[in-house]
């Protein structure tokens, strides 16, 4: 990009906030999704008011250059990859609490605060922001909003869209504008709020999110079933569901999981089972409901640890943190199907034929109460070019096959960048083009995040 | 209409689904929302099929005729009124519930099937449809997503659009497009299915829905509590929000309410205190949730009957059905705001004030939980049109009022064709100006339930 163009975007800013050196735009040229062809931004701009990012927003509008905004970067579908001749708009320090208001339940937030900071200060009042995803600790609101994040306890809880009431976001032109409502209900005029939740950045920049909080438990009850294998665990959730009882939180883990989790912490799960089952009952039957999960387990063969209870609470913490366990001596790319609950059972035998067709490695955590399944497919890095084919032979079959039966692509995750060559598979081409229709009226230059999230006009 | 435009319309249906005589299309001009100036249909079309919907919408695109789509007729904001020259597009006759998926927790269904039966189907299987409008034994459900209806259970359940997974929706050119998912998650794209739920037939014509199902509960408890006033029952909404429980239902009823019931069934709950406050709550910890709704609220001078564990269930019904009391001599308008809950009871004193100031009478019931108050202001018809102005005065103030709390025009019965003034209150003209261009996305001439949901250019 000309210095000068860059030159003026400064002269809006207070100083130090564009840089454009190597090495201080390098950590911010992508998230933490596969990368196709890496980029780096021209710039990266630090904007910590509503109104820089109005300025920015206008610049940006006027030159036509690309906005690719960023929260922590910890997406993992490329929704923040740098992309050719972008500035990549840093929101990590529009991070306050606005306001928790414990009497309406609700909080007041700007997008780059970090989502376990909005749970510890609601906790102060009972209350907690239920959407959890396993990067709640370093991940803030705005990209969670961006994605539509779902997490653990979302099978009770709902994802990030069911706790979000309204949006303050800036379009592409530099308009503020407010979306939404600030009470529990609302259904005055089409729901744009939802329309930007999972947008990926591509229709706005949200700049002040207004959230529903819940209340935290009463009490929570967590047990850890160890079964044979994958499909005795899968075949426990369903049971659970028939025996109508709602988990908060229901996470499957298959063995190479379990061996995995034993290479890093030194625990010995592997040797306990071939899967595992946890399942967190939470408020005040929470008791009543792992009584019936425990029977409802035992009799399907589960194994449930009885003894310690601290386990199971330990065994959770050890699942929400499962990630950074990649090896740089290998390919991996994890995946984010979703399929009809019906289904969990014989989607996993067919994710571990696939990888035996293709020789490449499986591992295999899931949502199970939603259906959400997140396989890692994986290979050496010393099969090169040739193993890298056949993980995305791999990748491509087990999209199909969560397509075939009913499923989707991306329960939570996005389409980001990565996810693009798969969204024609699930949706028609008049939805993709009433899509691509949205967004010119919201970006009619298309700056926001290009290449994101929808497929480009062929 | 010319007839002859008419003629070619039914020669692309069956025998008699056409329908224009005058006493055919009257009992179709309106729904049960106030008219401003009743307008007759030039047809009623009754379809059965998707193909139908699809006839009928290629036909009304090319000739450039409104279609105003009408489930059960039971909307209260006008969103079903015939404008002039249109058809009206009657989907009472596709009532099939296609499947319900008991393993999946999903259930697929045609528009016009109503609520209450799919209710029924999906108790064979221990699940529920959750939304729960007054209007459920007699309301569609295409009709509840064309209004996103909320309802008794929402506080806990959530409104419709926290139930519906997937679309199947006619374009305004005949295009059948499918939305959403079959899953529990998925944000592959822009949320379609989100935009669709709550645009009154505005964006495309649902014929097809699949919904999420919850688990019938475990057990419900439910207790009536009685005080001295309105402002001492709403207070207890927020103390049992303090205590972190979460009811199913709380419903808040003021004694001119308790009068009327009174007077519909010959009971006394006038005599027993001021205002009414029932609670329900449900799953394996309805007990102790009970429990502590009962102390807190006996500790704020309520009076909770433990007699008769009957009548706070018979009494929830009467709520239920509280609709039909209307009387031929009076003009009556009821509301449907929504306030923070923190809002409640200041907002309901300064209802009573309104009434008093303009001189009409007032009765309030609440879906408290939610902060969501339907209160109906009525003037005597002897009063005449200078009785109507005063009623007008009111409900204008008492819509300014509830936007000064942070609130909403609307919690659940849409903006229709009789909220339109009200909407440019609440919602900027940026935002305004958005919604007209999504819907120009989708319905390019405009046929499609014009002058619905948003407002016009000016």
């Amino acid at each position: 990009m000309i210095p000068e163009l860059i030159a003026g975007l400064s002269g809006l800013l207070p100083a130090g906030a564009v840089k454009t050196g190597a090495f201080d735009v390098e950590p911010y040229a992508r998230d933490q999704g596969p990368v196709l062809t890496l980029q780096s931004p021209s710039a990266v701009v630090w904007v910590e008011t509503v109104e820089q990012v109005q300025e920015v927003l206008r610049w940006a509008h006027t030159n036509r250059v690309p906005v690719v905004p960023r929260g922590a970067g910890t997406g993992v579908s490329g929704g923040a990859h740098a992309t050719t001749g972008c500035i990549v708009l840093n929101l990590e320090r529009m991070n306050r609490i606005i306001a928790v208001k414990p009497l309406d339940e609700i909080a007041v937030v700007e997008p780059g605060v970090i989502n376990a900071d909005l749970n510890t200060a609601a906790a102060r009042h009972g209350l907690m922001y239920a959407p959890d995803p396993a990067s709640y600790r370093i991940s803030t609101i705005g990209g969670n909003v961006a994605t539509n994040a779902g997490g653990l306890r979302c099978a009770k809880y709902g994802v990030t869209r069911d706790s979000i009431l309204a949006l303050d976001v800036v379009l592409a032109d530099g308009t503020l504008i407010h979306t939404g409502v600030q009470t529990f209900k609302g259904v005055a005029g089409y729901d744009l709020t939802s329309l930007f939740v999972g947008s990926e950045g591509t229709l706005g920049i949200v700049v002040g999110v207004t959230v529903r909080l819940r209340y935290l438990p009463h009490s929570e009850q967590t047990l850890a079933a160890f079964f044979p294998n994958v499909q005795a665990a899968a075949a426990g959730v369903l049971a659970i569901g028939q025996a109508r009882v709602q988990p908060a939180i229901m996470e499957l883990l298959d063995g190479m999981t379990l061996s995995a989790l034993d290479g890093a912490h030194g625990s010995n799960l592997r040797g306990r089972g071939g899967a595992l089952l946890l399942v967190q009952t939470d408020g005040f039957g929470a008791e009543a409901e792992a009584a019936v999960v425990r029977t409802v387990l035992t009799s399907l063969g589960g194994t449930v640890d009885s003894q310690d209870v601290g386990e199971a609470a330990r065994l959770i913490d050890l699942r929400r943190h499962s990630r950074g366990d990649e090896v740089d001596d290998e390919f991996r790319v994890g995946e984010d199907v979703a399929v009809p609950r019906s289904q969990l059972v014989h989607y996993i035998a067919q994710l571990e034929r696939v990888a035996a067709d293709h020789s490449v490695q499986l591992k295999v955590v899931a949502h199970a109460g939603d259906g959400n399944l997140h396989p890692t497919f994986w290979v050496s890095a010393r099969e090169g070019v040739e193993g890298v084919a056949r993980l995305d032979l791999a990748l491509d079959e087990s999209v199909r096959l969560a397509l075939d039966l009913g499923g989707t692509i991306t329960g939570e995750h996005g389409v980001g960048q990565y996810k693009l060559r798969w969204l024609p598979w699930e949706q028609g081409e008049q939805v993709l083009e009433l899509q691509r229709q949205i967004k010119d009226v919201f970006d009619p230059h298309g700056i926001l995040n290009p290449g994101k999230a929808i497929t480009a006009r062929a």
